[in-house]
Formats: C-alpha cells, structure tokens, sequence
C-alpha cells in the first residue's frame, strides 16, 4: 500500500508518495491556486491522483492507501480542521473529513512547520533528540517544539514566534503590528531592510556582502549592522524560548539556513551566550523543503499503520 | 497511610504531612544549615522524624508511609540524583536512595520549582489547565513548564529564564554574567535598582511608591521606571516561551506576586501585545511558599499509591 503526504502551501504544495516502509518513491511540485478556499479539497485530490498516474507511469505498484495533508495557519489536528488561513482563505474547514470521503481512504491532517519537525526528528537532523525547537526562517519566521519527544500542540498560536515583538518602536510587520521577529530576522525583512540602505537585491544578495573582499566598505558595513540586528533579535526570542522548555536541539531551517555558517555560527555562539550554559546546540535542519510533505506522509501512516 | 512532603530551600526547609486523600495535616518549617551538602540526608530525616512527632502529638494515627523530597538546582529526577546547588553544597548525591534507606519508606526526588507546578496544576491555580508556563518571581527567577499536562524535564538547565541575558550591558548578576533577566526584574535586583537610584528600602517600598499620593515626583518617577525597566524585560523572555511553548496560562508566583495588579495587569496587557493575541492569560499562583512542599507529597503519592 503506498502512503501520499501532501504540503499546501501559500504558493506550492509539494507531495511526496511513499511505499510501506517510508521510502519516497516519487514526488511532485504543483502550484497552488489563488485563494482556494474550499477549493483545495479537490486540488489536493487531483494532487494524489496525479501522484497515483506517476507512480504507474514509473511501474510502481498498488493503490494510494492513505493521505497526509498538512496546512499553514491555525489547525485543529484533533478535529481534522484548517481553522484559518488568511492566506489560503478558508475558516473551519474540515480538511480531513472531506478529503477521506473524496479520496475514499483515511487522512489525516496536519500543521506544517510541526509536520516538518515530525519529519526531522524521524528521519531528519534531529534524530535521537527528544527536546528540540525547529525554526524555519524564510518569508516568514514559525516554530515548532518537541517535548519529550512530541510535538506541542498547546493553543491556536503555537509556533508563532515570528509574530513576538522584539522592537515596539520597528518595522511595521505583514500583519501590522510594529517590530515582531518576523519585521526584523526574516529573509524577507532582512532584504527590505538591504533596500531601504541603498542597495539592490536580497537577503542573499546582502550575506554574499557580509564577508566580500570586492565590496565596498559602506556595504560591507550595512550588510554586517543588518545582519547582526536580525541575529541578535532571532537570538533573544530563541533562548528565551530553549530555557523555558529545555531545549537540547535548536534546528534551523527555511531558505536562510542556505546561508550556512554565516548564520549558525553567531546564532549558535549568541545562544550560548544568552543561555549561559551549552547544553542547548544549533543545527541545520536536514529535509529542506520537502520536511513538511515527509512529515505529512509520516501523518498518513499514522492514520492507517 | 501518611506523606511526607519535603521542600528544601536555600534558607528554609518547608513541609507538610499528608493523609492517603492527600488532605494537609500539617506543616512544619525549619532552618537550612548552612551548606549542607551531603547532611541533607540526616536534615531531611530529622524534618520527617518531626512531623510524624508533631503527628502523634496532635491525635492523628498513622506512620509515614513515603517521602517526597525535592531541591533546588540541577536535579535528576529519574536517577534521583541531587545533582548540583552550589548554595546548598552538594554534587551528584543520590538523595532518594539515600533517604530511601534512611527511612525505610519509599522516597522520590523532584525539583522546586517543577513540583510547584505540580501541585499548582493538580491543587491549585492551574487545574484544569494543560499548557501552563509557572513563573515564580522572588530573590531569584526560575520557571517550569507544563505541556499537554506534563512537566517538562528537558535538559539540566530547564527553566532557568532567570539567566537569559536581557541586557548586555545590564547590572551584574549573582551567577557573574551581565544583564541576566534575574538581574533586572527579580525583588533583589528591583530593590537594588531602587537603593541604587538613592532611595531607602527594597521591592516593597518601591511598590508602595508607585502610586502613593504622598509620595514625591521623583521617587514616583524612579520607582515607575525601574518598575516598567523590570516588567518590560519579564514580558520579552516570557512572550517568546509562550509563543514556542503555545502556553495558555502564566501563573505569578513566589513574593514579588503580592504586590497584586500593580505587577499583574502590566504583565497581563504587556503580554497580549507582545505576543498578538489574547489566548495567554496571566493569573496568580494559589498556593504561595507551600507549593514546592505540597508538590513534594504529591511525588510521594506517585511512589507510593
């Protein structure tokens, strides 16, 4: 019996098929439409009949047995319900029930930073390692909490970290407040800020200045004062994080890890900093962007074991 | 049967014996020797010997049938291992067994602050409450987290948010760091900001400062910025836990909770503001110095059932 995990996200949804024992056989990237709504119970069905054609099309054998989906926003994984999305634009959906019933086999239903960290602690970087927090930085800035070995579930805001302020008097935030994370350590908030200096390009366009030989001073200067602002932010909210739930692992992932030491290595000497104590470590994350679609196949087999 | 709950502090060594329905009988306190360390074991013993003396002088029938002790520092719960206090001055004594024998009654080890939140969670202010952050502000600050009504263990540093550096370049802390949260909003350092600032007297009185008419306009003012400097660096580190944490409840406690809504209502709105949402409320512990103590018996129950 072969296993579809499926990762709506807010421009791609990415899906992976897996055979009974978990390895991926095959997987797809799709685009997500505008606004589904509703909608996105029959996109994802036509996600897994499409994975279902691959897999014949490759000469895999047997039938889709079971469906992992995993969402952004608030979601009741008890109730199987996309609760909101603002995004996405649904509201008490229930994912789970109308997709079963569409597709004919369980499902199950996911959060995805959460699902990524499932995927992680599985099969990923942190492996063996019961209390961890999973941090992707990219557009946006989420996490996700393993305690003794489970993932937190806790309120409907869970993970929102990107949303904590770190600056009241900062930049003004997507979601209109003023200086949350998210405005200050995003990929995205480091590259306006880059812009708003003068300069072109991105986040990526800035760590490639940080430690060029060819750019200018001023650059150079800009690039490092931006850099280490986000840094230091992203720091205090992490450890404030780890001491609270005693963190052995902070797994970081989303585009930014791509920057590599640039980024752990501060991150991971400002934390023990902060901590004072190194009990806590930084890593990359291993999965990349595929870490919530493995999670979300990881929730199909729990559905149907 | 009877219980012994047993909480040894760096000052006082607090108890209380309870019946097999987990009703108080009474409760003791008693000096800490100073530096104990290994002694404990004969400390502990005596404290226990005294209550069931107590017991028999006070009409109630019965032996103690099981200990729970719990201490300060780095505990290892599953080994019952004290593991470190520099306070208390011992390292890696394994007090339950050692009781244990002593006693000759079953003996379970627990950390402070965790079993305070055990007894909170089960007899007081949080029942009912699965994802509680405790957070008792006194001479120090630590805290304790429950997740899907469990307390969480973590690593050996677990709730020490009183030493997450808030401000580099803030006062000196006792652990010789700078600017741990510790230092800048626990009553010692609010009382020493508040000496510092050439003003008589402790937490309490700037306290009664705030908003005492009779008061001048410049203690009320320095009282009102080491008061707000205190409440904005709680606010950080507790957002971010909460955040990470999904924590529906922060419950106050230890002495500094007694100054009432002048530190409760700041805490509560700073919170919902800093974290952009209102499903985190702020409320006080109920069980004031007694809760580690009561926590203790409710260890002792679980060793002995």
């Amino acid at each position: 019996m072969l296993r579809a995990g499926v990762d709506v996200g807010g421009t791609r949804i990415k899906s992976v098929l897996c055979d009974a024992d978990g390895s991926v056989l095959l997987s797809r990237t799709d685009i997500t439409p505008s606004r589904p709504g509703e909608g996105i119970v029959d996109v994802v069905a036509d996600v897994v009949a499409a994975l279902t054609a691959d897999a014949a099309s490759s000469g895999h054998d047997g039938t889709v047995g079971a469906v992992g989906v995993v969402v952004p926003g608030i979601v009741d994984e008890a109730k199987g319900l996309a609760s909101f999305s603002a995004n996405l634009g649904w509201r008490d959906l229930p994912l789970r029930d109308r997709l079963s019933e569409r597709l004919g086999v369980p499902a199950t239903l996911g959060h995805d930073v959460r699902a990524g960290l499932l995927a992680e602690h599985r099969l990923g970087a942190a492996q063996g390692v019961a209390d961890v927090l999973f941090v992707p930085l990219g557009t946006g800035i989420a996490s996700a909490l393993l305690v003794h070995g489970t993932v937190v579930r806790g309120n409907d805001w869970t993970g929102e970290i990107g949303h904590v302020t770190v600056d009241p008097g900062g930049p003004r935030c997507g979601c209109g407040r003023l200086g949350c994370l998210e405005a200050v350590a995003s990929a995205g908030a480091i590259g306006r800020a880059w812009r708003d200096a003068g300069h072109d390009g991105d986040a990526v366009d800035l760590v490639r200045t940080l430690d060029d030989p060819a750019a200018d001073s001023g650059s150079r200067s800009d690039a490092r004062q931006i850099w280490a602002t986000a840094i230091d932010a992203l720091v205090r909210v992490l450890a404030s994080a780890c001491a609270a739930a005693g963190t052995r692992l902070v797994l970081v992932g989303g585009g930014l890890v791509l920057a590599g030491d640039v980024l752990l290595t501060p991150l991971r000497e400002g934390l023990t900093a902060a901590l004072g104590h190194d009990q806590t470590t930084t890593a990359p994350a291993a999965l990349g962007d595929r870490a919530a679609a493995l999670g979300a196949s990881l929730l199909a087999m729990e559905a149907a074991p």
